[in-house]
């Protein structure tokens, strides 16, 4: 189907969610919940298109991964429709109406945004979710996955597709196109009359590159270059299993520790500790020269390093002289998602809180916690690095918008 | 100076502002107010200039107007800072703290957006207004403002500098870009690196083309293509005094009622009584068949009409069945921005209320309402009709983000 057109029928299905009853919404998903595993064996035939393709294509083993479908990730992405539908639903609410000196009544009802555009790489699983939070939140959503997984999000739209019809519901809720080409891509980002959002899911270059084109509005998740700075007043022992825990437990994530800073009163005592510490995952230590001089195997940081955010088993570590100093490299070579003081200072961690500029800043805890349902959302959608709408972790609120209702009795100006 | 290094002084004093106590912010805005009356003279001869090239440039009357500086305007514009200093300052409010299972304590605190990028035309009102409402929330900004406007810009940006100096703070909190040139516009737009967001205030050209050039996040402001819609039921006085005001207490604004939508059930009775009334201001109706059936002197509508926010003394008059039709006509042709319904109709009050989809919708009131200061917000940067991080009329609150602050005592995942 030709772009506009998916435009078009998205915005009309979006009339008729902005205002569907949250009982409607939440059949409809446990529906397609049921449905989903119902076509588990039409969704594994078109994943193995996906799978033959890849190996011919010789697709590196950690992505063909993400890439597979099993008759577990189906049942969990029904388990995730089903945790979906269970959330409370956030459209409808009014907040704040209050009474002006003129007798108007003025609050802010929740509204869904309209149609959000999700653009994300090869986990076919992500087609599911998105769905799922859109829908729940009254929005139409319009995919444009990776042309890697293509068989498998057309078999998932598929299903999802007629668990609406036959709820009743308009199967335009979800669209997935098909043409993975670039210019196919790049004029979706640019159809600001029937897309309200654009949230893309991936990579640093799939993000740049719709930040650099895209004119509708966009909510840029991002990487994350996260810092754990341990203060002169650390209790060594939380500092190293904190500092083991968000760098190792899983290291290919965005909230994952990728640098340290390290007070240069400590540092001759901390350094040989967490050398010692990380060696049980074989963690490269790549150092400033005080960091070198307190320990045997540091390997020298290079002024690339403060910026380089690893996923690997590799830590930079920096010598500061104290949290001010602490707080400005951080603030300069962060990315905006997480960071933490581990620090036993009242002083210090106040002024570690105000000063850092991130989406999540943390005292005493692990960087890996910048998380929707380690938040408590119940779902996410993504991490939003941008400053404007929606900052940190994103729930079902990240995907609504408000408009003021007022209630007058004839008044004028 | 250029372009990088405006951007990258004003993060430099973004930095300062950030963490800047609001006794500080305060006093400063009072020394800025009391420093324009000051430079009274200075200002009235650099605007001369403007004016002198306006004429010369034989600039429309009502935009000379615009552009002109008085004593009282001066005056004017030092009682908008006092009135800023005078307002709440939202910065560093804590929202919803809450503790989750694992003890870990997470909340929002209310944070600056950091640089502040606004583009504007040729009143230069705007320029002590836009940096009031930005250094208040804690934001440096970065001026782009007319070319015809420049003298009374380069004028009124080095007294508020000299305000600055005096009272201790970085000049660079506000910057003016000088070079007016298309080249250099764009180039601003897309500073992602130095500017967090962008605030285009003028005429829908300006807007657009922000929006189709910007990388950087842009909060739109817009135009108002604005409704009534008379129900069968309503009170003709009270819908009379309405559409009268809404349409000729101001015409050149964007909350100006455009067009009425009214039910065919009252259109015979209404619209001679409407003819009546809007003869007063020598209102222009143009409208459908049953419009020119039912009173003398209606222009018939085209198309066109029901699409045009015409910023004179012009209406449109579409028929419609029933509440529902008024709805999605209005969906149809609305630029998001005031719907009104005129109704005695519980029902249909709040069927037009959840089903428009507009920054605001009134149910009997003017949509002349929707202002900062009409709903009581002590100022306004703009009226947002995007849909992401703030909609509506936009005070202190839409210059500002959030950050997650998480207290833990050694949580790890």
């Amino acid at each position: 189907m030709d772009l506009t057109q998916i435009g078009k029928s998205a915005k009309e299905a979006e009339i008729i969610l902005r205002t569907l009853e949250t009982n409607k919404k939440n059949e409809a998903l446990l529906v397609t919940a049921d449905n989903l595993v119902k076509d588990t064996d039409k969704l594994l035939a078109a994943n193995e298109k996906d799978m033959e393709n890849g190996r011919a294509n010789n697709m590196p083993q950690g992505l063909l991964d993400r890439l597979l479908l099993t008759k577990e990730r189906i049942g969990q992405m029904a388990v995730g429709l089903r945790q979906v539908a269970a959330l409370d639903d956030p459209i409808g609410e009014v907040l704040s109406m209050k009474k002006r000196p003129n007798g108007l009544e003025i609050g802010q009802k929740r509204v869904p945004l309209g149609v959000v555009g999700i653009i994300y790489e090869a986990r076919p699983n992500v087609t599911a979710d998105a769905f799922a939070l859109c829908f729940k939140t009254g929005n139409a959503v319009i995919l444009k996955g990776g042309s890697d997984a293509l068989y498998s999000n057309i078999a998932i739209v598929e299903s999802i597709r007629s668990s609406l019809l036959a709820s009743g519901l308009p199967e335009t809720a979800i669209s997935l196109i098909e043409d993975t080409s670039r210019e196919t891509t790049t004029q979706f980002m640019r159809m600001n009359e029937y897309v309200d959002v654009l949230i893309p899911r991936g990579g640093a270059g799939l993000i740049r590159a719709v930040v650099q084109n895209a004119t509708v509005p966009v909510i840029e998740t991002g990487t994350g270059n996260c810092h754990i700075y341990v203060d002169e007043s650390a209790d060594f022992e939380m500092a190293l299993d904190i500092i083991f825990n968000a760098k190792t437990q899983r290291i290919g994530v965005c909230n994952a520790c990728e640098s340290l800073v390290v007070h240069e009163n400590i540092v001759k005592k901390f350094t040989p500790l967490l050398a010692k510490r990380l060696k049980d995952k074989d963690v490269e230590i790549r150092g400033d020269e005080s960091v070198m001089d307190a320990a045997d195997g540091i390997v020298p940081a290079s002024e690339e390093d403060w910026g380089t955010e690893y996923l690997d088993y590799i830590i930079s570590v920096k010598t500061v002289a104290d949290v001010e100093e602490a707080i400005s490299h951080i603030n300069r070579y962060n990315t905006g998602h997480s960071e933490a003081i581990i620090t036993n200072s009242y002083e210090n961690a106040e002024k570690f809180l105000d000063g850092v500029d991130a989406a999540a800043v943390y005292v005493n805890a692990s960087t890996r916690f910048t998380d929707g349902f380690e938040f408590g959302f119940g779902a996410e959608i993504g991490i939003s690095t941008q400053k404007l709408h929606a900052r940190g972790p994103m729930g079902l609120l990240a995907l609504t918008s408000t408009k003021y209702i007022i209630r007058g009795n004839g008044q004028i100006r």
